[in-house]
């Protein structure tokens, strides 16, 4: 079993992270969803990725905002590949989060992405492309999701355009 | 035996951490001082912390920058007070890592002083205060320091004052 | 009489440290709470604290906002803890509040918490940590609330969780 | 006995404050300069501010960094005008003592200028402006200047000026 | 005839510095209120200035946001006082404005006050303490207001307080 | 065929670049408005570019948020002159795309205007500007709009001014 | 007689602006170089900028750090194009005289190129780029600096790079 | 033949990307190094991606500074995945590049590691991590790599510590 793993810090970021376990079940790639806090239940969040690590989890999506230490923490717990989310919430609306996230010590990398929910739908695209070097059949998928986003903006611009 | 326990993420942190040592030794305040990153080595800190507080650690200091995460590591893994330093170094020259040490969530804080040395010295100060509440001796210590940095203030303005 | 002694320097703050209250209140910790002014009411600020530690103030709370000055001249006026809560309202959303409580010049300590109502409850959890390394009974309250705050982790995530 | 008062928070401030004091004895203009720390010396403070306005100080500048508190501690202690430099040497080189010396609350205005030198200077000419309302001799000298201020600017320009 | 001169940059601005105009009217100070914009009519600012300081203006008031260049325009035509206040608006919030107020070259100081309606207030409070060195009468409304102030915090104290 | 060609990365932005085409319209100059992501459509930016200066576009400007490259990468396709206007959206409100627009390599200028609603009017304003060189009559209405501007601040005043 | 004029606020800003009256030699473009305060000088600014457009200016570029006004001075005085360059020497290291110099009222544009010298040489290429649009003979040799640019990329490429 | 691929806008940036290089021959992983700049070689970049990516490229790592547009123009050029490096001297210090770097639209990921060349060597790691996922000596050299870093925190302590 090869899946995606996805913790969060807090219940209320689902409501945000929810889009990064939509985008990976559109493209059917497997994945779990946890709630474990780096600080409220580190226990908790030491053994879930020992556990998930050991069942299959090949790469990691952590979301957390403030002081968000969860990814690093995930980072600090495995050598598989941690893409870590910022939330927003904090009082610079989440570029603390995102310098908390990825200005990680040398060896002890967070691949980050946006703040937010552009973050958790990137999140679910990095970890898929990761998973798509040795799967050709979601790399084809990505390719075609790419050619139907080109041509979306087309159609977009047509509803507004003017062309002299 | 009551002591204050001192972690720093780095080496290169002793440079400004031993201000913090050297000012609870001028009070006479016992203490540990000791390196572990709550990323290069979660282990040990985990560790650490659990031996230094069954050993009579009252009260931690940890230093850490970048994406600072030690102090909320320490501040997980105790009730005691923890006091978070934060370093210099980051892209927002400790701003970065003073968020990420004082946005803790509900119920874990971390009590943050002033980033680098100022900070490392008050560390020392609000560790020593702590102790202070029943430790009269201390205390008193702590009050005679007031007056004499009172009276440098005088000593200070003599050197340049212009009083008509 | 032991109790910890929260300021805020104006009254509209209460909303937010009220929750600083009623955490102190649910662990059974005394506690005064009263407006005053840094800057609009300078003398009663003076007093207040000089007769509140003299009445048995152990720790002192003070919650500002904007130019925040008043956990300031509480750390000026006594040598007990004092723990500062940067309040939203000013042009950085309480960032400038948090620096303004934070950068206390060598000596002066202010233990400063998250902004807002997350430091409210910190500033709370914070006072009481540093009471209870005397106080075996309180210490006790605080390891169970941590197990309790780990097991609404698990139970948080109940709701949303997806397992393999 | 008219007098323009100059305090600032720490002795090392002088090395930029001089600017101020040079700038007000060009123009023969009567001062005081003290150190005196809203922090370290909070009852200096207090007495120098009620001492000086009595001897006949029109006009107060107050020079702070970090937590610069002073301008507004002396603000509270007097209702004549206040002007604030905000000094260097905080973690957002200086621009976190210009929020703490301008968000005064309503009614305790302070009157703040640029950061370091240039407000040194600045501090000194808005001073002056303020006596020469009813200073005719004063007003004409700072007219004079503002005259050679823009000649000064085309001499500037001469040396480097590639006119078509 | 003695006055203190409001320009803003803007009608919209007017919404805040209403509280400007008010506050010197309840303490009866003679004042008048202009729109000009530094951009969008300098010929109108640069008159405007020339003839208010004739016929007897003894401090400018300036509001402006965005690229605040008023209060700047002001000073460059003026040797009065000139009071920036900076307003919201622009992607700093008005801290883009506030810098753009007070960091002015040396000799053209701007007194800069706090960002939107605390500044607007505090504007006519430094103008009034400005005037009050030679007008007792003044002089006299404003310590009053003080004691005002301060029992303001008392009854405000009383409505939360709780004391032990 | 000469005319201003508007570029923007998503058709979100078009809410607020109506004013821009509008604006061109008011004053009778041809444009372009076309939706082109520099991320999700590459291939169609480009052969846009490339056409719509070998059918006569003078002037480029381009609207973009968050990682706001569409001007950068317009600017590296053509030697016009390119407008480039930030959008709101990005986690700094908008000064995270200035940068990113403004921060150019040497020698691939964009001339970067204000973020959102203002800026999407002022590239209007620069185009035509740039337009005008060569075209008297498109000068003259320049000329006379700044006339009508500075009439409507007078009029703007009326409303509330108060002249002693 | 056609040329771009390039201020700038204060002669020390020629050490940095040097580059841009450099680069437009090289392209063999007339200019004239002055120094002129917005504030220090601001008759001085008016009448050059009112002589200049007479005498042919065709762009203006205009150079300013702190309060960086003269950008916005220049743009209220022409309706020809106006390029800010913002100097770094304020406190936000040149992001304060970016948004001072970017951020103008509606109507108003100053097009804004990167802060210090990659923006000093950029103001240059912008200025040509809109003189270009109807000088082929200079659109010749930008399109061919742009090949010579993609070629020293090549070159700079081979000392390093690594080919598998 | 699989292999990482770097890039870099400018030459420049080599002396912090050389880390990069060395990280990955240090275990043994094949690389390729170029330079190719978003803005100055737009068809060196495009043709480089394509051609890499059929050659083997599985992972590409890009650094650039200031707008920092190369990693997100790798990023829309394949669906490989993208690691970003923000590199130091904008005006923010990196932040700029980081957030132009991060804040990618959805669909497009960039992993984005911190500033400079903390970032440069982790930018290696996390390549490393991904292919680790399958390739087993690799990971056995990933996880023997951290064994030796928490070994030296533990040696870097004993130079400093002090245990009671």
């Amino acid at each position: 079993m090869k899946f995606v793993s996805i913790l969060m810090g807090s219940k209320s970021d689902y409501s945000v992270m929810e889009e990064c376990a939509k985008t990976l079940e559109k493209f059917g790639v497997l994945h779990e969803v946890v709630v474990s806090s780096a600080h409220r239940s580190p226990e908790r969040t030491h053994q879930y990725v020992k556990n998930a690590e050991a069942k299959g989890a090949k790469v990691f999506i952590a979301a957390a905002g403030m002081a968000a230490h969860l990814a690093g923490v995930v980072a600090s717990l495995t050598t598989k590949p941690v893409i870590g989310v910022p939330m927003k919430g904090g009082v610079m609306e989440g570029m603390d989060a995102l310098l908390s996230t990825a200005q990680m010590p040398g060896g002890m990398p967070v691949g980050t992405v946006a703040i937010g929910s552009a973050g958790a739908v990137n999140s679910a695209y990095l970890a898929m492309q990761i998973l798509a070097i040795e799967d050709e059949e979601l790399a084809a998928k990505l390719k075609e999701d790419r050619i139907l986003k080109a041509k979306k903006v087309e159609t977009d611009s047509m509803g507004i355009e003017i062309i002299l």
